[in-house]
């Protein structure tokens, strides 16, 4: 199997070397990745400039590069020019911290799994739920398992999965929901020495949605949360409703 | 009706410039923008860096400001920052070209709408469906009368519409579904004068999808598409599937 592996917090992250470490002891692993941290690109691509490559060194056997672009450019980069179109799986992680929720809105990590997805590669996005101690040997190991365990065939066209992995002993996995936890921003602002106002952004986490089989609330639990995503945002029930209103040509 | 108004095109760009007058005959318009163009941003946002907002004029009457951020950003500070979470109404546009398909995960116009969504309050993205020859007036005057006509009592929470207006003779529009539309990518390799190898984007279009009611086709006949959109990437027909196969904890 020829593994794709792509992040978001850059190539020389500990999340994606210990598991392209872990993936090469079973499988062709190739790492294209971004050369610094891209957090918070969401689904970002470069078009206005082109993108450049280097050949990094990670371990003996992977092959790896370091590019100027996201994660989605990584994933398109490493598909069309790297592994020359013969991908069998995309891996975006093992990113630091948790990808919950609408917060997967604002994820390179799950953006980079969306991309493989729509490239019609079966795509995971893995993250280790927690930011101040990550466990990425923990979490790599599970992937590895999991790997094995799972029925790919069962995921549908353009389909991809977000998996989110607690710290500690892990319970087994469960097949979830994206919630909609969400954030409550705030504005700090400050005053620059030169007298121009500017903004940080913070906030507190939203977390009420009612439903059991949510994400964040199996991580919370222990287990790991499996939520198969696609790059598909229509609002079915709410198309059926405008339709019923708005059948035909209107206006 | 107060509105916040941003796009991906820029401050300066002629369709949200156009909207920003139209609009501002009937109601309150706040503008909130990108200072440079953020095209194929998605929905990324700044979190390492803080954000600056500066005052520019377009109008009498109509508040204007420009950012450092992403059309994400844009909504959040002109939602908390300039309006005091005071807003009826989110608008992402008029952008130069169309968003379509799965182009809408690339797009920033887009995300600034679903930005909207995400914070409860109805949103729309509006596109003129033409690169080479945008139709901003025309696309305003429908847009004017669009919000006249259609029921927002009718969109779910955290659910925006995603509009296509074509050029030339408009039929009227339709509710329509986001369709598979995406693109098969090249990468044109080249050298540059130091020897060094990088990488231009491009590619073809893929329009395939068999359904009737899609946005590409919709538009192609010369109606508006008016697609309703959510931040919910669960693929709800796997998550079925998925959760027959491994109904519980697993592993």
């Amino acid at each position: 199997m020829r593994i794709l592996l792509t992040n978001d917090d850059g190539i020389q992250s500990k999340g994606i070397v210990v598991l392209a470490e872990y993936l090469s002891e079973k499988y062709e692993v190739f790492v294209v990745a971004p050369d610094t941290e891209r957090s918070g690109t969401g689904h970002s691509i470069t078009i206005h400039v082109p993108l450049w490559m280097k050949k990094v060194f990670i371990k003996e056997g992977i092959v790896a590069y370091a590019t100027t672009g996201t994660p989605a450019d990584c994933v398109k980069l490493g598909y069309n020019v790297v592994m020359k179109r013969n991908v069998d799986l995309v891996i975006s992680g093992i990113n630091k911290g948790p990808n919950l929720g609408m917060d997967i809105l604002y994820s390179g990590t799950v953006s980079g799994a969306l991309e493989g997805a729509m490239l019609g590669i079966p795509s995971l996005a893995v993250s280790s739920a927690s930011f101040d101690a990550p466990d990425f040997e923990g979490a790599a190991r599970f992937l590895v398992e999991f790997l094995e365990e799972f029925d790919f065939s069962l995921l549908e066209p353009f389909t991809a999965l977000n998996i989110n992995i607690p710290t500690g002993e892990i319970k087994g996995w469960k097949i979830t929901r994206q919630s909609k936890r969400r954030w409550n921003d705030f504005f700090e602002e400050r005053v620059s020495p030169f007298g121009e106002r500017y903004y940080w952004m913070t906030g507190e986490v939203l977390e009420d949605d009612e439903r059991e089989d949510v994400d964040y609330k199996v991580v919370r639990e222990g287990y790991v949360s499996v939520t198969p995503i696609s790059p598909f945002l229509t609002n079915e029930r709410c198309y059926v409703v405008l339709k019923e209103v708005y059948p035909g040509c209107t206006g």
